[in-house]
């Protein structure tokens, strides 16, 4: 239960314009086009399969109406779920529904109400002011087009995985051919393509270079230049292959004065029958020390880290920022944007980490319209700790703690990874 | 502390009848003969010699009152432990103990008391009752006689770890043997065997399928039914062999429809010279990772998973039934059934997982006599979570609020295993 | 926030002198020569270069002042941190500091305020006076000096981390020949080396053995002494010859009758470009399960264990103190030793350990004038606890919380150690 103290802290914080380190918006179709766009976000098929929802009744061939009836059906199993409550704000905020819950009943009339809202020719617009968005980063593969979107408001980023872990795949070779006009046959081919890519993600305003990595990644640089340039030259990938990419693009970022955000521990298709980007967990087993080499090696590059697995993890990072100048601890990703797992995250980061250093939070986010209630979750996690281990036992006054805040939600953001272009 | 709002709930929650969806009651002898069937409890022996009691104090061949006395003269060291509480409940509601600790000095009175409450005619019914218990799941050998009990009140479960780890003890075949008419000596032979045993327990109203499980544990089908035939017919134990029959038993429960429940992380015997049942500890480098292959390979198979780790292993527990709609939490289990772990553990599931899947809580009880005091700490403390996460901050009103506990403490465990037949 | 309740259990503890059972103390400079000795704490050091201060800032051959105010400067990036709150005591309670808050602006007058009082005659006493220090444990190579400072209060330990790790180091050889007259080059050398520095140290009024080890050691007998006393005559490190080291500590504890304190779960030089202390980190893939062998062999010894990951090794750390009689959760270590992790470790070792076994805090002081905010954190810590936990839920009164907690602040600590000669 939040104090009067952390409410006002929290009014304080709804009024600073968010400057989103990381999503996955469309800058093409940044907004939903109806309900089934935010219904369809992976966290509520996941939880409504999960409920009991065949897999079936969401298939991207059922009509779209039917589609949110199903999952809505399984809302009430998921009432206590975070991913609830930012879709009832949503309904509440931007669709104007007045109920307090969200049920298979109210499928119907949600559906309309979004289908008007979202067929607004100014919608975009609307969810940007209403959400009082500065700026929020995308998540671009190497080929993705770069123009024809304001780059201040949707700022690119590039996300790596598929060079790391798919160059054996001929799809990504295509796409890398017709990207760089190189191969992925060797280590200086690749080299060459790269540069290609960061000159013209740069010039594009990028400002991040960002990839997600399995819990057992080590990243080192080759013993073996030759075994690397034979397993690109067969097409075949392996553990060095993937670590000497990574170091390839550290070098990039370190040329081109790119933050890398890494993104740790996450195991795709454990459940493959699962819905769609509903299928990769994790495993707990894992430690930053397998960074330690790369932290080393690259002081001058800035290393905004995610981690999966909240607790021991998390106190890693927190331990490897306040030892290490260039790493930083960055949002709280996925399962463990939770509350139950953000708060003490979050405790043991302002307790040991210096403040010029804290990213925050970012929103992961798919379409514009769960931002804001992602934020606003977040917010009021950051005003509750800092009314209650700071402010109420006085090591910091009100004044002092909105500073700490706005650092910690806007400013160290916008000065680690720049204003955008 | 809790608030009004937070005991209201709790009131509301010790009205529920308990449905214990795993207890080591003996259906034959289900409550206390004496204080001393309770103080044997291995919470209390192994924590008083911890504290610094010789084992030689309660070996078997003391006297039942000598052993009272040697336990509760270690009590004031245990009195800020979970397991103390829960006597001082029993002392004062089942035996009208009048005082607020319990000392050696209470020893003789107390020792009295129990004998006198213990030897009514009507004790268990009279437990039973002031318990409001509506069943417990019982954990039986595969040779267990499930015949002589009321099994709507305990309910028959298989528990597997001596067909899966010790096919290749001598006392196991001869105990299967009796029970099975078949030999341990081949995968086949077991097959047979296993098909008479379930049809046994499912006919006696069996309702689950257990077992408990080391950290390092990795079930997956035998790349090699030689290997494990040799290994039968040897007499030898192997990882690969234990692996093969955990498989075979999951086939078994998705033919006979029973839920397989995983309790994951023991290792056994890491203390040898320890008090009876106080001997196993545990290796928090643990994860469900191990189990994906079991998990996907058994969609129709409904796995309620308990952990021996809080935090990231729980954290795991959490994502996995978030994803997989047959992977169900259950419980607390041993080390982590204290409020300290309880309560994080708790406030990540009710933030993640669909809350038709959460199986709140069971007793682990030797006697009938611990399963109040240990339903009401986890009501409490259910009571506490949903006050101060759902209704205080206005997510769910307190009917829902009410309706949420009660399916966590009773409805989904009916649902998932079963009534009583 | 703090109840009244817990301010009141918080002036008690005040009240009561320090038994601090681990620090880096000088016996020979206790205490600051100037403020200089004290923003050199590694703490301050680390913290602010991680925040951006380059090194050279801080170098040895900085002039102090310079130095103070380089470290000063980046403060106000740390007035969230742990170590920030307890400068900031510092300088109120023992410079007469009147801000609340910490500059660079301040770092001039608060340089020759420290320079005043640090260089009266009476300062370390007036520092031990007021921080109502009754003992605090030093950390001792094996050639300390032992003699020339006050042994009832300043303890001698033996730290032993050089004899295990650094066997094959020239330097460590020629110092163990001038305190021992013996080599290192066999085992049976290294016996007769320890058994002269044991009685030493014992005949001085020694209370501990204490080690730190990094996370995968695992302490064991050796398979083969011939292939330790090779690698002594050869001068090389090998984990076998480390194990059998560290085994022959045990024994000599056994001998000697004194605690063996194990720090576990330091990976050393992490961050080699780091300031000096500020380049070890951890990996949090570390179990206790390693130190099952050592403790069943040893039951004579006492083990206060310390423990540098939170959560899931703090929970090991709970769960072998409940089962082993000879393992002791001991303090908040380095990492964990903020108030986001003692929180939850302290109430987990509440819930589940016998209470003469908790072994509360201990500074790991580098100068005493830290000792008081450290306690202080921990203290405010444990009163809160004390009456969340216990007494508000009326689990005991007020009587017995203080009880309790003399025993964990002090009263354990002296009669696990002995109180000093």
């Amino acid at each position: 239960m939040s104090s009067e103290l952390a409410n006002e802290l929290f009014e304080q914080f709804r009024a600073i314009p968010i400057f989103d380190t990381h999503s996955h918006i469309d800058p093409f179709a940044p907004t939903a086009k109806s309900l089934d766009d935010l219904l369809n976000y992976h966290y509520f098929t996941e939880l409504a399969h999960s409920a009991g929802l065949p897999i079936a009744a969401i298939a991207t061939d059922v009509d779209p109406r039917e589609r949110c009836r199903a999952i809505l059906s399984q809302f009430a199993y998921l009432e206590n779920t975070s991913a609830y409550s930012w879709m009832l704000e949503i309904a509440r905020k931007q669709f104007g529904f007045a109920g307090d819950t969200l049920r298979d009943s109210d499928a119907d009339s949600l559906f309309d109400a979004a289908a008007t809202r979202c067929s607004r020719p100014d919608w975009t617009d609307e969810v940007v002011r209403n959400t009082n968005l500065e700026c929020v980063f995308l998540t671009n593969s190497f080929d993705d087009r770069l123009t024809g979107f304001d780059s201040r408001l949707f700022v690119p980023c590039l996300r790596t995985d598929d060079l790391v872990f798919h160059s054996h795949m001929a799809q990504t070779r295509t796409r890398w051919q017709s990207a760089t006009g190189t191969s992925m046959e060797s280590i200086s081919d690749i080299r060459a393509g790269l540069r290609v890519i960061f000159e013209r993600f740069v010039a594009a305003g990028a400002r991040a270079c960002a990839i997600s990595l399995p819990p057992g990644f080590r990243p080192e640089p080759a013993n073996s230049f030759a075994h690397c340039d034979r397993a690109l030259l067969a097409g075949q990938s392996s553990p060095e292959l993937s670590a000497q990419l990574f170091w390839l693009l550290a070098e990039h970022c370190r040329e081109f004065c790119l933050p890398f955000d890494l993104m740790i521990g996450v195991n795709r298709q454990v459940y493959p029958a699962g819905v769609f980007q509903g299928q990769d967990l994790f495993d707990c087993r894992c430690s930053l020390i397998e960074y330690a080499q790369l932290f080393n090696a690259f002081p001058e590059v800035t290393f905004p880290v995610s981690v999966l697995t909240s607790g021991p993890v998390n106190q890693e990072l927190v331990s490897y920022s306040w030892i290490f100048p260039n790493v930083l601890p960055h949002g709280h990703w996925w399962y463990s944007n939770v509350p139950a797992y953000i708060e003490p995250d979050l405790r043991a980061r302002l307790g040991g980490v210096p403040n010029n250093k804290l990213l925050g939070y970012y929103s992961d986010a798919y379409k514009l319209e769960f931002i804001l209630p992602k934020y606003n979750m977040y917010r009021r996690l950051l005003a509750d700790t800092l009314a209650r281990d700071f402010v109420e036992p006085r090591r910091l006054n009100v004044e002092r703690a909105l500073g700490l805040g706005r650092a910690i939600l806007r400013g160290n953001g916008e000065r680690v990874f720049g204003r955008p272009a």
